[in-house]
C-alpha cells in the first residue's frame, strides 16, 4: 500500500481526486485519521481526513513541509521497450528521484505508445512516487525520436563505452545530466555515431544487463556522484 | 530468449538436460547450429549441436573459454519477502554478478519457503545467468535465521546508517563482503543492535526503496567500489 496520497492543496485544505479517494476507501481510512499527502511539486502535507464520499475526499492541513530541490537536474531517456521491463524501469527511476523521464523511439525499438499506454505510464510514476515518498514527481515526455537538448550532458549506455568510475569523476561540476538507454538490441551504428558527438559513452560491464537493470544501476551511479540520495 | 544454455561438459562434448533441451526445441535450434553454453563454474563454451531428441541434447565443443574469477566474494542476504519483489531481486543480483544469495527469515518477514519455492528460486537464478551470460552461477542458501559468518564484512542497509560514499571508501582492501537487506518493515531493534556489533549500517537515502531496488543499488555500489563490472 502507498505511503502517501496525491493531493491538490487549496489554502489550508487538501482535496483528493476520484482515483485517490478510491485508494483511501480501499485502505479503510476514517474521518479524523492523519495521513500524508504529496502534491508532486516538493510539498509533503500531514492532513486530517475531514470529508470522504464516493467521488472525492478532503482534509485539513496540519503540517506542511516544503522540500528544497537541489541544484541538479537528472533525466533518463529510455528507448521504447516492452511493458514489463518499462514498468520496472519507470517505477525504479522514480524511486531513485529522477527529475524527468523521456521515452523515445529508436531504430530497434519494438514497442509503440498510444494514449492509453501513456496514461498507464503516468499512473506507474505517480504510484511509485507515493510509495517511496518522492516529493517531486518526475516529468514525462514521450517522443518519436530522441530530443536534442544541448543543455544536458548526455551519458549513453553502451558496451563500447568508458568504465563508470571515469565518467562519474567528470560529473561533479555538471548540473544537467541525461542518461540515455538504448533498446534491447542496442543502438544502431548511425544512432551511436550521432550520440557520441555530444555525449559520453559509458559501459556497465561485461554481462548483458536488461533495460530496467541498466536504468537502475546508472541512476544509482549518478546519485552517488552527486551525493543525491 | 536466453543468450546461452546450461550445459554439462564431458571431454569434448556438452550434454543438455531435459529442461535445457526443451528450451532448445522452443527456439527451433537445428543440428549443426553453433550455440553458447555455460556450466556455471566459469566456463563459456561454443558448441555445435550434434544431437537432439525429446529428453536430451548434446553438442561438440568448438571453443572453451575459462573466465578467471577475481579475488573478491560478494554475497547478498535478503530477508524473506514476497515473490514479485524477491523474483526481481534474484534476477538482478545475478545480473550484477553476485557470488552468493542467502535468503533468511527475519522477525518481520512475511514469506515462507518450501521445497517448491526453493526450486522456483533456483530456476530464476539459472535463467537470469543464461540471459546475462554470467559464467559463475550464484550459490544459494535458504536459512531460518541469518548466518553468522565472521569471514564477511557485513553491510546492513538501514535508514539510520552512513552514506554510501563513506562505506565504499572502506571497502577497497576487503575481499569478502555481504550486503544484508531487511524485510519490508525493516529489522527490529534487537536484530539491528546485534548486526551493528560486527557490521556497518549503510543508508540508501531519504526515499523509501523497495527491497529489490535496495538490492540492485547496493550491489551496484559494491561493484563500483571493487571495479567489478
Amino acid at each position: 500500500m502507498a505511503n502517501a496520497y496525491y493531493v491538490l492543496p487549496e489554502n489550508n485544505i487538501v482535496k483528493l481526486n476520484k482515483t485517490e479517494t478510491k485508494h483511501l476507501r480501499v485502505t479503510r481510512a476514517c474521518i479524523g485519521e492523519r495521513l500524508l499527502g504529496l502534491d508532486g511539486k516538493g510539498n509533503i502535507y500531514t492532513f486530517e481526513l475531514t470529508g470522504l464520499n464516493k467521488e472525492e475526499a478532503r482534509g485539513k492541513i496540519i503540517e506542511q513541509n516544503k522540500v528544497e530541490h537541489d541544484s541538479r537536474v537528472v533525466a533518463i531517456a529510455i528507448a521504447a521497450t516492452k511493458w514489463p521491463s518499462l514498468r520496472i524501469a519507470l517505477e525504479k527511476a522514480t524511486e531513485l528521484g529522477v527529475d524527468k523521464i523521456e521515452i523515445f523511439h529508436s531504430d530497434r525499438s519494438v514497442a509503440r505508445f498510444d494514449d492509453r499506454k501513456i496514461e498507464k505510464i503516468k499512473k506507474v510514476i505517480r504510484e511509485s512516487s507515493k510509495q517511496c515518498l518522492n516529493p517531486f514527481f518526475p516529468k514525462l515526455e514521450v517522443t518519436s525520436s530522441l530530443n536534442e537538448d544541448t543543455e544536458y550532458l548526455d551519458i549513453i549506455l553502451d558496451p563500447s563505452g568508458t568504465e563508470p568510475k571515469n565518467i562519474i569523476e567528470t560529473l561533479s561540476n555538471k548540473t544537467r545530466i541525461r542518461i540515455i538507454v538504448g533498446p534491447e538490441g542496442g543502438f544502431n551504428q548511425e544512432e551511436l555515431d550521432k550520440l557520441k558527438k555530444t555525449g559520453h559513452l559509458m559501459s556497465l560491464g561485461k554481462r548483458i544487463l536488461r533495460v530496467e537493470t541498466a536504468v537502475i544501476v546508472s541512476l544509482a551511479y549518478v546519485n552517488l556522484a552527486f551525493n543525491r540520495l
